[in-house]
């Protein structure tokens, strides 16, 4: 590998467990992977024959960067070296405009773009797109450098503008600069992949990753609520890239999300290496990029991308007040159990990434993975647990649209309990309490099918993507309520028919209860709200994961309690009949 | 870390993770471990000399094996190294004697044992306790050795035995043998718990650890089906042995599962340091046991253990017929793309560990996980794809002692679909045949409430412990079935009213849906199989994994054919009415 940075750092693990000898090439003794490998000589990666002299012995040449000049890669590839990726897929990484062109050929959605020579063909480009647009140098940029925003015609000749064309002129390559429009995104995506020489490719899910000035900051995978079919889009988009370059190894397709678009995404940069949009899945996924990358470039088959256990969140640390990052890990790893550190061995200097924070856990905890991560971090950060702002944690999505929680539940629900009128919670409420007795977090509201039928088909349709996973709806009379919900969602619906004054609830029973084939009701007794509620908590206990067994457990020792009390009032009785007294009770 | 074996090899990736320099005092310049560290002197660990060289510049002392003379380890402490664990604790993984002792004085669950010193003594055990006894040497046995069984008195002077009790008559401690009864255990347990200097101790669930003459083969994490009553003592006998012993680092007690006594299992040995039985925690629980182990020995906060997705597998690989790992790589990763490798980067002797694959995934796939991890390693070892004999998944779980699964069903059953009476199938099959067009596994049985009642309660009982997730069960009349199966199982029940010949099936209704507070059953309509069948994947639909989201996406599509085909009806009917022809249908 050639670069001693984390990337080349966190490849060491993966090389151990596969039994691969790495070997870096280091930019200096101090850099962050030397500590972390055996053989990491130091030597100058811009030297032909420093790149020669490592790549010696070595059976396959890959990167931590996308810094080492093309020339030097073609003079490697034509001595036979095995360099992964190759230049002619690498230059695609190395030069912005280059990538353009390629995303343009293979007709995949680009921002508006074009190659600009002098400021006045920027100020007709920004007159053609509208204001802002972004300005970018085609080489060397990464984190935010190399690319300026241009607001108006009066900023396109003066400032770094003018400098950057005053370089690009004098360079004899002929190449001008990278305009681009301001594209109107609601997220950034991130869609990576990985591919071996003899052909496979495979995708990992599309993350969300959330940038801060221009560096990332955090990054939640799979990207909560994102379109399923623009998540294939984007991975098919990135599997077409790699195959179309013939990349070999990681690579990183970074996204805008562009919600009324055609594609609904449009490509922003590629990084043709392990990136920081997928460091959560060295944690997270069944295989994670380090590993990946090494079978990748191997030309082994690849494996599994999977989210082991649903989601994960990954955020970076970046230098801040604290000096001593041991020092803190005792506050960090007692606050956070669940934190995985990834620590990348480098001298602290302010904004600089020294390490990150993986959280793994369920798709349904996403909002608490992104705290236990944040938290973790920040401590790391400032040297001392501040506790975590509402700010920290960034971009958080949207107000939940729906439902009052219950004060001091501080999971998200996960039982949407709803009924067709207020009237109707004097029956409802024993299903919340049923809840509240086994840890269950749920939201209440009125959703009424008749009076707000386009609201209750909207909360039906986005129970599951708010992270709801069973919905209990109870109803009295002409009971359409559970029905109609069902209608519309994948979701369980439990069905509670409240008795009205006339008809005993036989109405709303049978208006539950007898659904056409292909939309089930799980229906309970009439009035039987409390057995709503545990049936719910039944639900989410036949889960496979840690809380389910959990609420397994409860649910056990609830039915304890149960046959115990049964068994006190059949003693009680005994007793009473043992006095004469039974009759009187 | 002193020694250079597989388990420094392991813990190396741990360190990089977390910043933590990690030396190793290696036995020779071969040793597993000194391919993965950068800092690895070769030297003698019986050499006190050696042991203070290497120790001069460390922050903590701790091993890979538990072979230092404890002499040394007390000398080295006297001197102010931090020891962890310390020679006090140590002994007890070091000295079996000193171990069996200890358990007693704690009154924790011993196999019956006593230090003999000669034939006679171990004749008279053997008497006492009945044949065969297990006679061991206190020190210096793993993997077997050191172990003998002793199948009755003829066998006591003789051969080995008589060798070891020449050796232990002469040596100068005045210690004898160790003689064992043969315990009855159905299985062997590992409880593996870590603890801290100052004072925290953590447990990660109880595993099963499956040998295979006398070596670990392969590890089951959680233990399949274990109570959960023995499953917590367990636990708390490995927490109060790492607090009475002032244990530092990561401990494994290796258990006998022992059905019908009185604790329920028995401890078999210790060991004071990562163990086989903990391999699977590197990929299925949130902290790993080489991370723990280090956190441990430093002293910081210990991470949480649980497992990451629900389950995970460990099958180690020892030599075989290939020599080439690498070359094998190429099958085995195609083969399975879930499998993790460790390769140890040992040279390959017949028998030897090697390596070994972790697989992580749910609880209800366990078999499922067992097959990719015994796939992948017999590949590596075989250096063939020879597919996996029944032979090889050992020590398999009982035969599945309930329902029928349809042919072709490779995955072990979620939904359980009974009914009071053969007569019940004509309706029932309808929701055997939705979860069939849904792909979700099913097993289908007689299980009459009234018929057989004994056998009714054990299915419930035991649903969830087989893996099951749901319950769908079908009835007509004076309908008992699903409400007696809902209250002995924390599953949901999900109950379909089956029409008899009279009442058009409102008796068999109000049998099902009228149950009392407490005990819930998800009623569908009458006859309404196939909604139960649709409901039955709702549920395993809405659980927070992977194979929960699979399911709601198809459960997506359903509803998609069946919007389109009331269109289509629609239509049609539109049609039928412009040609004057809708009245004729």
């Amino acid at each position: 590998m050639v670069g001693g940075g984390q990337l080349a750092r966190m490849m060491a693990p993966a090389a151990v467990a596969l039994g691969v000898e790495l070997r870096v090439l280091a930019e200096g003794p101090e850099v962050s992977a030397v500590a972390a490998v055996r053989t990491a000589p130091t030597g100058d990666y811009t030297d032909l024959e420093t790149l020669q002299r490592f790549a010696a012995d070595v059976d396959v040449l890959t990167f931590d960067h996308e810094h080492v000049p093309t020339e030097h890669l073609r003079a490697l590839e034509a001595q036979g070296v095995a360099v992964r990726p190759g230049p002619s897929a690498l230059v695609h990484a190395q030069d912005k405009l280059v990538m353009r062109r390629a995303v343009a050929e293979l007709g995949l959605p680009n921002p508006q773009w074009q190659e600009v020579f002098s400021p006045q063909e920027l100020v007709a480009f920004g007159e053609r797109v509208g204001w802002p647009v972004i300005l970018k140098t085609p080489r060397g940029g990464y984190d935010g450098k190399g690319v300026l925003r241009v607001d108006g015609p009066q900023d396109a000749g003066t400032g770094t503008a003018a400098g950057w064309f005053e370089r690009a002129t004098g360079q004899d390559d002929g190449a001008g600069l990278l305009a681009e429009e301001a594209v109107a995104f609601s997220r950034e995506l991130s869609a990576m992949v990985a591919r071996r020489p003899s052909g496979q490719t495979v995708a990992w899910p599309v993350v969300e990753s959330i940038q801060v000035a221009g560096v990332c900051d955090e990054v939640i995978a799979p990207a909560p609520g994102l379109d399923p079919q623009v998540a294939r889009a984007a991975q098919d988009a990135a599997v077409r890239l790699a195959e179309e370059l013939g990349v070999t190894g990681v690579m990183a397709v970074e996204l805008f999300e562009t919600p009324g678009t055609d594609a609904g995404f449009a490509v922003n940069e590629l990084a043709m290496r392990p990136h920081n949009s997928g460091h959560w899945s060295m944690d997270g996924s069944v295989t994670g990029q380090f590993e990946q990358h090494l079978r990748a470039v191997l030309d082994w088959p690849l494996g599994a991308t999977d989210v082991v256990a649903g989601a994960a969140v990954m955020k970076n640390y970046l230098g801040g007040d604290n000096q001593d990052l041991f020092a803190a890990y005792p506050q960090a790893l007692s606050a956070e159990p669940r934190a995985k550190i990834h620590n990348y061995g480098k001298s602290v200097r302010p904004g600089r990434k020294i390490g990150h924070v993986n959280v793994v856990g369920g798709a349904h905890e996403i909002q608490r993975l992104r705290q236990i991560a944040t938290h973790a971090a920040s401590i790391l950060r400032d040297g001392e647990d501040r506790g975590v702002q509402p700010t920290d944690v960034t971009d958080a999505p949207e107000q939940q649209p729906w439902g009052a929680v219950p004060s001091g539940q501080d999971e998200p629900p996960r039982v949407g309990l709803v009924m067709g009128s207020d009237s109707d919670w004097a029956t409802m409420r024993a299903a919340a309490e049923a809840l509240e007795e086994l840890g269950v977090p749920y939201e209440a509201d009125v959703v009424s099918a008749h009076r707000m039928p386009t609201e209750m088909l909207e909360y039906g349709r986005t129970a599951h993507e708010r992270g709801l996973r069973v919905i209990i709806a109870g109803a009295g009379g002409a009971a359409h309520l559970p029905g109609m919900l069902a209608s519309v969602t994948p979701l369980p619906v439990i069905g509670v028919p409240v008795a009205l004054k006339t008809l005993d609830g036989m109405d709303s029973l049978l208006s539950i209860v007898q659904m056409p084939a292909g939309v089930p009701v799980a229906t309970v007794s009439i009035n039987g709200a409390r057995n709503a509620g545990l049936l719910a908590a039944r639900v989410l206990g036949s889960a496979p994961d840690a809380s389910g067994q959990d609420l397994r457990e409860r649910l056990r020792d609830f039915a304890q309690e149960l046959s115990e009390a049964a068994h006190r009032k059949g003693s009680a009785l005994r007793d009473a009949v043992g006095r004469g007294t039974a009759s009187q009770d």
